[in-house]
């Protein structure tokens, strides 16, 4: 890169048909020091990315092109907002072409190559790449990521819970029973993303709220699995995703047990001082309760901490925008790190409310 | 038939998988004059009803059945809660074994068959059925149902159009300008079917409102047939209808310009003149506004009139819920004249609210 | 009573402006034992009650009265859908005249005096009534109920948490630690009453969601009571409501760690046994995930019993709506056994699905 | 105003607490030649603005000050985000201050001041005032904006339904017919603003619809104020608001009936000639169909064009964020102007999709 001033990092999105396609778009097109040079669908080819989302007619003037078109190898950096298994297949020719990738599939989350294939049920193609790769939590892994080639965006509900629970769980910390922590999350129906389905309709999930996935959801592992790199020891997790007929956003209510060494400590003030001097993890202060909509459209992403009756319950309420700080916004984020730009870049918009 | 006290109607259902399907069965669980023998769906052959509709669970033990094992021979009527162009191929089969009719989709409803095969894109296989067929609007055609073999049961917007207008624009009246008549209505989701589509999923509904079809929709033809009928001359009506996101409800603000002669008309004693003694049309109180939670799950369809500044402008505000009066309950009623049951048997549900 | 098929059960509601007070009446008009003869608001006193509620236009011919004017010492059973406090204040009256009373609010739900002054903040007024009082939990109190003069209508949240524990926490039992109960609960917006709030806005309430009341809410001490007394022993819950954007329908996660003792036990087979033969308990099939609307506008309650990877946390969904099962069907269902009517009088409604 | 590198404008308002004040601050959260000095609310006297709006935490750390405390003479522009009347009883005071001021409410939106005291129920205190005022809908009074001390920020109803027909009512036009025109509107119910009331309560305006104000609505003297204006004659409006239950949109479906002088005009190019250039009215291409989350948080207005079967009947339909373009967003813009800043300073925001 050279000077900010003179140059833009070039951008390519690859599969930008879907929820975090359009998401990426609309951060990228008014992010200072991005140039948009392309996005691809073979399917949508040729079609103008604003005829798809009015929402980006007079911001954005690219067509969908097909990936042998857009040359993608004269990008800085690419995104994949593809299905699972897109990147993996393509990332070992941009790096070639010193093009950096951030993947917001699954296909570099999981180190764990077995995990990663019994939950995904694809081999995976690039183990070599894998283990090279960066983890896209910015607040965990900020130095490895502005070092990295390859980024992992992380699920949305893994955001959530591991940036809820890290300070926790840190390596040196006996502070709650790692063994039973309980994840009890909530998500809008974006969440789901954009193919036709028909438990995602109008009429199906309006007016409507259930559990899903609560025998075994893909975020599990990847949650455990981040866990486990910040204690340094095996973590027990209860995972149970629940739809709410709500657009975006994200509420995860986590349940976990003090031990009786640490009934004594001040865990607003353990929070507090974990995430002190970070933009978009925003401890609140004692007692108050997140609402989705505080940071709705925003990258923030808010944690309450609870302790009712003072009790040996612990109780970590976090809210996101599952669009934003849970996929694109994370990613742009990372982006930013990537190319030595202002961690904040692109990113200072204030949550819509109402 | 034999006498009401000992004797049901035998009713089938071919296609009950759709929101009209299900709707269907739910008043006529509840029906007491009704059993239920079977319910078809090639493709969810095997399958308990309540399996694929939880809250049938408990109120129906049917299975779905493919149309073969079905023998809806045995029935008294079959109800078509299928796409366009499935009730033609079957009825005459089932006439031929004097079972009687209801469809539910558009088979029947055009008698004018170049609009049916210009608008619904099929040939229509059965001109001779069709003449004979009552269009099923019971305040209206009450007594040519009683007759009929074969019902057409009407579109969810002619419902209301068609009985909103029909006061206006009976044989002799010189009320309104009939000419020009507006249809703005919106409906809720469930009137788009629960087919797997991008523009009905949640995301993409909720939280949003626009018009489609604005260039030419089926319901249209339907309505100023129906209409013409009525009036015995040609009648011009711009009909535009909207997407409101609520699961079920259906309103319609009308307006029509009223003729320099009849600006002393009391139009609020012409509706309730009209519709004096009906069960299921309710001409509100002068003044009043509608809601369409005011009939949310019942079959009731409720009518205000407003006359601002006492101008020339009518306007005729009516609510129905799309999924009943505009689709199965009226199916219901229809069936009920068929067999000579009272009128309201099974459709007495008062709405939901909130 | 004289017999049935000769009498009806003559009811009064008190406060009936609320909606467990319109819901009330939508079921008790179509209840088949029931005369509705009076309802009081002294605030709304000579308004016909379907102005305030258009779905009875048709249905309710009643106008509200005052109390006096009410005369409901000529009921059999008086419900009183009001703020919490008045009822304890007029029971008295009414069992000196022979009424029996339903109270939906809170005034007789604990037995704990302290614990009742201290959430509700006000002085109990009557502890001997209060002593003779049943907690109408039909599934585990019916006998209980049917002698009883007064019945205290449980709380939302505690119908699902208390029949969502109760084959757990029996006397006998050594399943689950019940000293660390979570139960992480959703309700719909319609439970926070019909007062005019700026949360429970639309524009506040809609495509958002949060947790409430976690440092205390005044369903914990009744939910603790309730199973305390089954389990003889103390219990331990952690309790935590969130708001979803719907208009009906609760969902309450309940989390149990299972005993090292119990770790064989088929608890599918527990709560199936538990609740072999109630109408309106449906424990669903082994896998099953409740949805509300499942429920939405009927009486049943319905279980789903997870156990994720087999382990030591058992998780038990539980779904209803909460103006019927949660309010007023259920102080309906309490009626019946009252009054020696069938326990589902009135009480049949199918689900409304979508 | 100094250059615009060195300086900023001062910005204060008055009655911050309401939907327009908080997304007033949203927008000048972010504007990049804007210094937000004060923010009054007498009853929130020294609360932090962001513990009322939690989407403001971390972009806005003003607290709400007594209007004596504000000292809003220091400003350079005042917004008046208040109840009606407010802004009038306080002008002159700031103009003698030379501050120029923003109301957003109606004090200054009608010249016809008979009108004002019939529609508003007040009397009007400075009619000297009044006669200065600019209506400030840029995109036709451009000019006299920038040179006004005081702006009428337009209703919103009335910003879709003057920018939906200017093109066809200007001076000379004798396009359609002006004394029958008609306008049925649909809100979300922010547009209700945030007082506590019953029928603006989620389980209330929730998975419902309904029209308000037929008989008569304080927009429709505005909207014809204008239309007359431009056309330099009387013209007829109905018009006839309905509420969405959504948060945020309004979408205009606005009907003209096409003179026969006119059948052979090109009415798509009549409106993209007259918006040519514009940046905040967007004129979608013929046959569109507009969405209001096309413009959901933006400040842009779409408009398109339909003329089904090439009919004399002209459909404008017309969609803007009623709380941006329709309130808050329009009143920056009307800033930008008074200011010469650039008149998208601020307001380039993308809209939220999905």
């Amino acid at each position: 890169m050279g000077t900010l001033s003179n140059t833009k990092v070039k951008v390519g999105i690859v599969g930008g048909t879907g929820y975090t396609g359009v998401e990426l778009l609309r951060l990228l097109a008014q992010h200072p020091h991005v140039e948009l040079v392309a996005i691809t669908s073979r399917k949508e080819d040729g079609v103008p990315v604003a005829d798809m989302y009015p929402n980006l007619r007079g911001h954005v003037d690219l067509k969908f092109q097909t990936p042998e078109q857009a040359n993608l190898e004269q990008c800085d950096v690419v995104f994949f907002a593809t299905p699972h298994g897109v990147a993996m297949s393509q990332v070992e020719r941009l790096l070639a072409a010193d093009v950096k990738v951030i993947d917001l599939a699954a296909d570099f989350r999981l180190q764990d190559i077995n995990a990663f294939e019994k939950w995904y049920k694809m081999e995976h193609s690039c183990p070599d790449v894998l283990r090279t790769v960066a983890y896209g939590l910015p607040e965990l892994h900020r130095e490895k990521i502005a070092q990295a080639k390859v980024v992992a965006n992380p699920g949305c509900y893994p955001t959530t819970v591991v940036l809820g629970l890290a300070p926790l769980v840190q390596a040196a910390n006996t502070l709650v029973d790692t063994q039973h922590l309980i994840a009890d999350c909530k998500s809008g129906v974006s969440g789901a993303g954009k193919g036709a389905s028909v438990p995602n309709l109008f009429a199906e999930a309006s007016d409507n709220f259930k559990a899903y996935g609560v025998s075994g959801h893909r975020h599990q592992p990847e949650i455990v699995e981040q866990l486990q790199n910040l204690h340094g020891a095996p973590v027990g997790l209860t995972f149970v995703p629940h739809l709410v007929p709500m657009i975006r956003g994200m509420f995860s209510t986590i349940y976990a047990r003090i031990l009786p060494e640490a009934l004594e400590v001040d865990f607003q003030q353990v929070f507090e001082q974990h995430y002190a001097g970070e933009t978009f993890v925003d401890v609140l202060p004692a007692g108050s309760l997140p609402e989705t909509r505080s940071v709705r459209a925003s990258n923030k992403l808010r944690i309450a901490i609870q302790r009712p009756g003072n009790g040996d319950q612990l109780i970590i309420l976090v809210v996101q925008d599952n669009l934003v700080k849970g996929a694109s916004g994370q990613a742009v984020q990372n982006m930013n790190l990537l190319f030595g730009l202002p961690e904040n870049a692109g990113l200072q918009h204030v949550a819509i409310l109402p």
